[in-house]
């Protein structure tokens, strides 16, 4: 099947318009059929041997999510420790999720046994189950991006208390935890960019032909 | 920015429409300003901490090709004594890469020192690095469909042997070797879903709402 200049330009435009949101959230439900739609469009991503690792805890009880954000700010005071005293203040400023106030958190998973023990494909490289799981992300995000939602990769929590506020079995490795609603905006950059929190680099500095070259 | 109805079913199409291609790859050459659009796009995924912990080795010549080919060979023997004896005919069966029949290969990488050693967001998931240049290959995959071009990502083959050929530093994680080029055809399903190899799972079974069910 052919994909028009046209189709082509609205692909681009999306992926160049996605944002990770996390201070623009509104309490607008989503409805059921586009829920529907962007959990279609992450199970239709490739996934190595064809094993389909993923599974989709939707989130919308507030007595989970306040689980969540209780493990957020556990994790989220430890990191503040970790960076220099001068970046300390700087990152404190940051808005770095949208726990509470996205309609819909989801929670990505990969089930590492989910086709049985030898999978075509990782048996060279044992993570490609788990970087199956992660393009399901990316695919979910492009697609919430297209239904004009905004998504939020909150990364600053444990798998075990991602575990324990969902009652997830120990075997299964929590890949993502992402908050999605409509906006109130969209940043025109990258938040972290426009914040000065580090820059863009030029592309052409991070391609190499045939060979590594440490051109940077 | 407004993503319009037409623009997100774009969007679906591509999703829906993309594919890993192994056998379908015709020689035409990747125009340059193609293949700067599809790089673009990877680059504008979203990385933790704004880091772009990506590299791209873009690998056209033909010595280079024939040894990451040669270190696909070592490991698929490996790979196919490791399946039960009745799914060994049916795996010697598939043809799993396109290596030498592809005009461009690109070697997508992360450097996990890429900007300091404390990351915003790496704090707690020491992978969140490796998750954003796999988002990247993924971004990467849907733009390439996007301009009709094939992607397959050969998986099967050590990091060692990737480094080596690619001449790229130890502490660089080689993610991702994808093929791409344009095809004669996309197959209407995923190759290993056609062939039987594995089914689609039911979508239904893999939601969980709230809590963890085991449903499946």
């Amino acid at each position: 099947m052919m994909i028009t200049e046209a189709e082509r330009d609205a692909v681009y435009k999306t992926i160049f318009n996605r944002r990770d949101v996390r201070g623009e959230f509104k309490a607008d439900a989503i409805p059921e059929e586009v829920l529907m739609r962007i959990l279609t469009a992450a199970h239709h991503v490739p996934s190595v041997g064809f094993m389909q690792p993923w599974d989709f805890v939707v989130v919308k009880d507030s007595t989970v999510k306040a689980k969540i954000k209780a493990g957020f700010e556990v994790a989220n005071k430890k990191a503040v420790t970790m960076f220099d005293t001068e970046k300390q203040e700087a990152y404190k400023k940051l808005k770095l999720e949208g726990i509470l106030e996205a309609p819909i958190g989801i929670c990505i998973t990969c089930d590492k046994s989910r086709s049985g023990s030898v999978v075509l494909g990782r048996t060279e490289n044992k993570e490609m189950d788990v970087y199956s799981s992660v393009c399901a992300v990316q695919n979910l995000w492009l697609a919430a991006r297209a239904e004009n939602l905004g998504v939020g990769w909150v990364s600053i929590i444990s798998h075990d208390t991602l575990r324990e506020a969902l009652n997830m079995p120990k075997d299964i490795i929590p890949i993502a935890y992402l908050c999605i609603g409509y906006v109130s905006s969209f940043y025109e950059k990258p938040e972290l960019e426009k914040k000065g929190w580090l820059p863009r680099l030029e592309l052409d500095s991070i391609i190499h032909y045939n060979q590594w070259k440490d051109v940077k």
